[in-house]
């Protein structure tokens, strides 16, 4: 039986080139050849799918300070060595180690009446009750300024109760959470500051339902520190809907987490030298540890296999950069940022100069564009040729906003250079973001190569115009 | 216990009502704040979820002539009717009648070894064997042109594989489907102008997985009707390698299904009239049938669901347009058309002109703007105005495309209006497309939300500004 395969597609390879040899072939037209290139290249042959199943559900998650983290460094340092780039590194990193001993619980009881069990989750960097239960009452409030208004008397000895939801007419997910999240990430310390026995909150998302997310909580360095756990939000407003009828709630709560001692850790860090302009550096990354409920697929899973993919994308093309392409995984933002900082003082100290530094930490869907800042004083002159990048971008629906970058390449602000973040877009994100649902699962493979096709489309084009 | 509600939600807008009291206040603004209130109602107030879910989840599959597609057509009247609209009406329509009595099976076997059975789904519109077995030679062909150069000789007797992949390396996957589609649609037409049997296509999807697709086929109307059958990527693959190490596979298939005589169906059509150019009309509107073998939440529940929204947002808002606005439930997008030439012919009939008509048929995905296009002779007219609305949409992240529009409003071409379609993000649409996976638990509810408020902020705009 004869099979007879198709011809159109190197028919229509041929007929481009030979438009190409014919036409006023101009710089832009290269570009977008190439670009063209990049996105094939990465929709037929990427290996980025593969790679975060591997990083996400056979390594798992991957705390600071873990095993699991350090198997982490050591496979993608492997896998970035395996590419062929001109160098690879270790970077130490001293980082804190936080341990999740057994997962927290939360019931509540009425007036001494039946002992309703909510879904819980310590929050990351909390002390425990040593494992043993606490009681308290429970008090609601919907922001920090609150407890000032109350005073230690109304809040001493009780529980508090952060129930401010996200804000769902925010487009951007994201605000929403900017404007939330200070109940999770300060309230805990503040709390303490008035006598409070430990702190519930409300978890960090616009979805109502059974999954609480954990998310980093920050003490004061020389206050008090009391327990922080994060409940669902169905069970935030039925706890809130037991106090709107005027009951008293009493919570039960139990926790076994804490600080251990400082472990020695890595950022992971590859390097192609440019050719042409190798002082300028243009960096791409995402961080490698992940909270430990789940595989950390979007959070960052993606951005770390996002930044790599660009590697593997340039390398494949046989691309030569003219300036130094650095991709880095970094450890520690969850929970200290650690990596982000050690990068960025070893790179002041050895004089180095960030071009450009472009993040990818907001999960591995559609990618609508880029966000990017920079010093006021800074950002002017590269905002030209930025923006002339969007006639490139626009074939495949990404757009420029002002606004942007990502936690790990923050400290390298003061190297004047542009900070970028990729927009995936943000809709489902805060749905999973911190919990066990963020699993290879909840990933699309198609969107997940767009993402890494978007950000060497975007290496690519300031590689070769600058900024 | 006392609870400390927020004031800062009402301080805000009390803040903003004043700043609009005493800014050189212009009519731009005006709009952008009037697209703000259609945002903050639709993710707050929307019951779009809700209606989806009921129409998904509880009434079903919604077949053109099937029951389920009158309790639609009910239940939709009821809903509008139930908003208040100035009118809402059932407009008759014949529709054809296609009935799956029972699912296709497909097995393979070579030379008479074991045999293996696919995932398989009979093709809209497509004969059955009567219910009983038919077997063939399987050929394997690429495109349509191929079965001319074969020939009936190579032709004659065998079930016909189409077997052309969508092409990964389009962005948009709705290019990937169109440029594989005419395998499903004219396959089994075309392959028995040559004496096949049967015909067996690989499923309309970038993704591979066991999930067969169906999906219409379209005969030649005094042509020989052969079955067509649809089988799942992962199962095209699978034939396809054992024909590729030349093994000579045999199907065996059964198929029970048909036409029944035409019905008697509806459009459901419902108007707010305009005050000031009533003559005008902007049509929002998406398909009510859907396919049998899932609630059709995606396709094209989601884009029904849309169009009562933007009226429930409009009338929610108090608002009272200068055009005359319609929504319209079309019915038999699937299986031939018949609503939405029956719209178009009465509308001809009665001499309206809409100036725009806007369909949502491409799912309940985050919007990423809209596409839109008329003949080239009156679309210029109307470019600068649309062009213009991009100012007010663009903090929405939502972007103009040309291009575009929907099936059911297609016959409306002629009136010399502008079709425009919705434009959701694409990527994972056609991973459910006419499948058992088209159900409510793929849909979003922001994403569901965000694209109701998207198209309402767009009649807004073309009703305030015009065309």
């Amino acid at each position: 039986m004869m099979v007879y395969t198709p011809f159109i597609r190197s028919f229509s390879i041929l007929v481009l080139f030979l438009a190409f040899l014919q036409s006023a072939y101009t710089q832009d037209d290269a570009h977008a050849f190439y670009i063209k290139k990049i996105y094939d290249h990465t929709l037929t042959k990427a290996q980025i799918y593969d790679r975060l199943y591997h990083l996400s559900e056979n390594i798992g998650g991957r705390l600071t300070g873990s095993a699991n983290a350090e198997t982490a460094v050591d496979w993608t340092y492997n896998e970035l060595k395996a590419l062929g780039v001109d160098s690879v590194w270790k970077q130490e990193v001293m980082v804190p180690h936080w341990v999740r001993r057994s997962e927290a619980t939360v019931s509540i009881s009425i007036d001494g009446g039946k002992s309703i069990p909510l879904k819980a989750t310590s929050l990351g960097n909390s002390v425990g009750t040593g494992g043993v239960e606490w009681q308290g009452e429970v008090i609601e409030v919907f922001g920090l300024d609150t407890l000032e208004l109350l005073g230690e008397e109304a809040i001493k000895d009780k529980i508090v109760f952060f129930n401010r939801p996200l804000d769902p007419t925010q487009i951007h997910t994201g605000r929403a959470y900017g404007g939330a999240v200070d109940q999770r990430s300060r309230g805990p310390a503040m709390a303490a500051r008035f006598g409070a026995k430990a702190v519930l909150v409300r978890s960090m998302t616009t979805l109502l339902d059974d999954v609480p997310h954990t998310g980093v909580t920050v003490y004061d360095e020389d206050g008090r520190k009391i327990p922080g756990i994060a409940i669902s939000t169905n069970d935030a407003e039925l706890l809130s809907s037991f106090i709107a009828q005027g009951k008293y709630p009493t919570a039960t709560i139990t926790a076994d987490c804490g600080m251990e001692e400082d472990k020695l850790s890595h950022n992971v860090i590859a390097e192609i030298r440019g050719t042409e302009f190798p002082d300028e550096i243009i960096l791409v990354g995402g961080h490698l540890d992940s909270w430990d409920l789940a595989g950390g697929a979007h959070d960052d899973g993606a951005g770390c296999m996002h930044s790599i993919q660009v590697f593997e994308n340039l390398l494949a093309l046989g691309y030569k950069p003219k300036r130094t392409l650095r991709c880095v995984m970094f450890m520690n933002e969850e929970n200290g940022l650690a990596g982000g900082n050690a990068y960025a003082n070893e790179s002041n100290a050895n004089g180095e100069f960030h071009l450009a530094a472009i993040e990818s930490d907001l999960g591995g869907f559609t990618p609508r564009g880029f966000g990017c800042s920079a010093d006021a004083e800074v950002f002017k002159p590269y905002l030209a040729n930025f923006q002339s990048f969007e006639k490139f971008l626009d074939p495949y629906d990404l757009h420029l906003k002002s606004g942007g970058g990502g936690a790990d390449i923050g400290p390298l602000k003061s190297q004047g250079g542009l900070l970028i973040g990729l927009r995936p877009d943000p809709q489902r994100y805060f749905d999973l973001h911190h919990t066990k649902n963020d699993h290879i699962g909840m990933v699309n493979k198609r969107e997940l190569e767009l993402g890494a096709a978007a950000m060497t489309s975007l290496v690519y084009l300031i590689d070769q115009i600058g900024l």
